[in-house]
């Protein structure tokens, strides 16, 4: 993260770290070698039975982990998610941190992923990087599964008289292809299939990855992946995977994956790792089993959510919250100086330079987060994430902005130090949850029409004036309605660059209206996405992909990978 | 198997029967804790350390299990494999068996896998049947990030001079899907790719899959990954993964694939499953690593090649064991008189009644494939799966047959009685071994031209007259032989019905001719494929496939595999 200091790499830290075996790990949380399922030495599924036997334990305090709107300067939040719950493990406490998978796709595009940095990282980072215990390629081979079903389906007659003009399945791979954006499939004649317009989404936007993330146990899953809608019939009814018939052949193929994932941080912190939507067409949260067991194990969870405040935390708050039926107690937001002075209008080239004023301007952008916090009830402090190029006075700025705005803030230095440059922040954020000031409260309730929260979230999200509904946006609306969708919460997909649906407006943008262009209907995953804007579900590889330099040497060891 | 007896299925006898921590199992050929890398308690890989250890050790005798060309009456020869080792284990010899994965396509599609049956199964066989330990994951994971760096190369300016018409690596699914067979890719304008024709192969029939199972160790798979031949530049000539510099990324994705998968048996004999390409367009056989550990771990080895001794066994001798430089010394041809009959010319219908007119008749196809394993220099035994339905007769008139023929055969029940049911085989194909009459050579010298090499198996294996080479084929054969792939050992895709390369052909066809219709390079295997008649590289769904009686009770139990 800290680019212009002469570190190592973050897999050099990573191979240099001592793991212990991943059963001293579990113990660490009162758990045996027969409530773990072992992947190798340093990996390892939580058994159902185990899972199932915690359910009516006390649960502990859930502290989430969000972030001002990401820069090109970095801000770190992963980083930070790990080194407080290291921090917390240092000082004794029963922590254990909750996490995202990463995807496969940006790994061989562009540097980067979600196992945090430096000294505050979940290893084995090789293996959490790529294929890690096979979490991903379960939730594609069932996206794609039904793929093949549903195709079948029209080639054997097609019983359930499905429109394939609006199948609106698509496939999946968790890479970075945008070749496979718009395909057209079943071409070559009669005995190919029928000929129509597909896509291929990458993994993590896939519904059913959002489904494995909400569902409560595996009874819920197939309810939910029964739930999901695949494609209209040629009434335009909604056509379902329950109506195919195949939503036990499609949790048979997820019943490992739906399993959390127990690894360990540098400094042999226990994480769950576990689940990993996207954060625009889905709601971006590891799942909410990994989230509910650790709360069960553990006095602290420290957990993260996709994105800045507005789209993670909104969507951890009013989604996965809600689903899960847990309350979180506290919040952190990230920030760093160099992405503040960026919200401030100045460009990463500049970044080097002191400039306060920037700083100021932008401060505005981390104020906006918190008081969108604050809205949903819950308490936060605000931790800096320090980098060298920071100059005094800019240190002091913010911190002056802060006590102003009686934020509470700590510098934090995990990427260097471990969790001992997270021990201020975790201890401000323990006194946080000591004076028991959270109520939490999702924002609008499940019963307020689908423009109501849609505009509740965009006005208090967001900060904007109003929500404009594109011609066919409103039309939909009115369908989902009638088909009984009406009381499911939003969620938006969105720039994550912006408080706004424009990426060029950064800092707090005010006085502007939000464009709802269409809506999706994720019914298992229990949510209508809002689409704003042009939102990407499948990246693309740079001009010169990751994978140019990636490598292994012939005792398996991995080269180039970060 | 034995469809017409009143049984137990083979997931109830699977879920029923009790494994031993995968540890004990591993400690049977004298391997630790520390040679094994657990997935869960009853799967294992072994480390690349342990498998470079071995190297120096001196081999066990390799027995290859191959059949009558196969027919929809079932020849049982997975089960015989188990049944065999089970049998030999049960003799305390020190035994290992070595299997081919199941892809999940037809598992999803028909009811079959590739684990046995009955009493002689692999376990857990939900498990291998279903992601396993994630290897073709992996494979397709590794092929379709190079589809999406081939892409990204046109749409980056293409650099190599592609020509875009000309790019031969497709996409993988592990799958049946036949709506993937012809699509095109890259639509939607100047940001969404080069739109181009492309096509999906079931992940088996990868050329990452052959490579993977031919390779002898890491650095083996990296040099052979770089030598895939992907596309042809606008001068026609071949444009390898190499000249795009991803062979490092692509074998870091495999790291963990290219390690065996030790499981066990029903009677807890050490098995190690791994790889499984294709029989017709690759060469149909476990990993080269997998069969060359097993043997340096265990005195006896017995594994199996796809399909009929004209397809699997052929390539194992000619392709896999000249790759690996092991000789087998003995092989075990598997029929049953039902399939005898079938070859004799009645249908399935027919089956269950007497007939020893098409029992002589169908007799050919066995005696054709004997006469095939005699030319490589090899001993054999006829292993006859027994039935229920076979009268005394017909199993006396084979066993004459055999007689006269003087071909060692033994009765199997391995399907009902497991071990107990395989132990007259296992004697006999002792004794075989004990004769020490092996003089193993390929049939062919590399040297020989392509089209030498082509007849020599189409007369030799296939018995058949000549070989007739399209237009094109002759073109590719003189392009091919001018790039330097002239000598490589040849790898036929052909019906696994017939002898000869028409489906219709059963029993022992004569005097016919076989056409190569197209050659197709697979340089990184290491052979030229030959196309004669159509060959399937993505199989589609049945009317009503398997995954519509799948699913999941709420403990994880599958239901319905198989």
């Amino acid at each position: 993260m800290n680019a212009n200091v002469k570190h190592k790499s973050d897999i050099e830290i990573a191979q240099n770290a001592k793991m212990l075996p991943i059963i001293k790990i579990a113990e660490q949380v009162g758990l045996t070698e027969d409530d773990i399922e072992l992947y190798g030495k340093y990996k390892a599924k939580l058994s159902s039975e185990t899972i199932n036997k915690l359910q009516t334990k006390q649960s502990g305090k859930i502290i989430l982990v969000t972030a001002i709107n990401p820069t090109p300067a970095g801000e770190g939040k992963s980083t930070v998610t790990v080194g407080l719950g290291d921090a917390l493990h240092k000082l004794h406490k029963k922590v254990m941190i909750a996490l995202r998978e990463p995807s496969l796709g940006p790994t061989m595009g562009i540097k980067g992923g979600a196992t945090g940095g430096g000294y505050a990282q979940v290893l084995p980072m090789e293996d959490i990087n790529l294929h890690f215990t096979g979490d991903f390629h379960a939730i594609t081979t069932a996206n794609n599964a039904l793929a093949a079903l549903i195709d079948n389906h029209l080639q054997q007659g097609n019983e359930l008289r499905i429109d394939q003009r609006r199948i609106v399945w698509k496939r999946a791979v968790d890479l970075n292809d945008r070749a496979l954006r718009k395909v057209i499939v079943g071409l070559g004649g009669p005995l190919q299939g029928v000929p129509r317009e597909d896509g291929f989404d990458i993994t993590v936007a896939s519904e059913i990855m959002a489904v494995l993330c909400l569902a409560t146990d595996l009874r819920d899953l197939k309810r939910r992946l029964g739930n999901m809608v695949i494609a209209y019939n040629i009434e335009k009814e909604p056509v379902t995977v329950g109506d195919l018939g195949v939503e036990g052949a499609l949790a048979l193929l997820l019943k490992e994956a739906i399993k959390p994932n127990l690894v360990q941080t540098i400094e042999h912190t226990p994480a769950l790792v576990h689940g990993g939507p996207f954060a625009n067409i889905a709601h971006g949260c590891n799942s909410v089993i990994a989230t509910t067991t650790a709360s069960k194990l553990a006095d602290y969870v420290v957990t993260e959510a996709g994105f800045g405040a507005d789209l993670g935390a909104e969507k951890f708050l009013n989604i996965k919250a809600r689903a899960a039926g847990f309350k979180p107690e506290a919040v952190v937001i990230v920030a760093t100086i160099r992405a503040l002075k960026m919200h401030g209008g100045i460009s990463k080239n500049e970044l080097g330079k002191e400039n306060v004023n920037a700083l100021v301007n932008g401060f505005e952008n981390l104020r906006k987060h918190a008081e969108t916090i604050n809205s949903f009830g819950l308490p936060f402090v605000v931790a800096i994430n320090k980098f060298v190029s920071d100059t005094e006075q800019e240190i002091k700025t913010l911190l002056e902005l802060c006590e102003k705005h009686q934020f509470p803030v700590e510098l934090t230095e995990v990427w260097e130090k471990g969790g001992e440059g997270g021990l201020a922040l975790a201890k401000s954020v323990l006194q946080v949850l000591e004076k028991n000031e959270a109520n939490f409260s999702p924002l609008y309730p499940l019963s307020d029409s689908i423009e109501e929260k849609i505009t509740t979230i965009v006005q208090t999200v967001y900060g904007g004036k109003n929500v404009e509904f594109s011609t066919k946006a409103k039309k939909q609306i009115a369908d989902f309605e009638a088909f009984g969708w009406g009381n499911l919460p939003i969620c938006i997909a969105k720039t994550q660059y912006s408080l706004s649906d424009d990426p060029g407006k950064l800092g707090r943008p005010t006085d502007f209206t939000v464009t709802v262009r269409e809506l999706k209907p994720s019914i298992g995953a229990g949510f209508i996405v809002a689409l704003t804007g042009d939102v990407m579900t499948m990246p693309g590889l740079p001009k010169a992909p990751a994978a140019l330099k990636m490598d292994v040497d012939e005792n398996g060891k991995a080269i180039g990978l970060f």
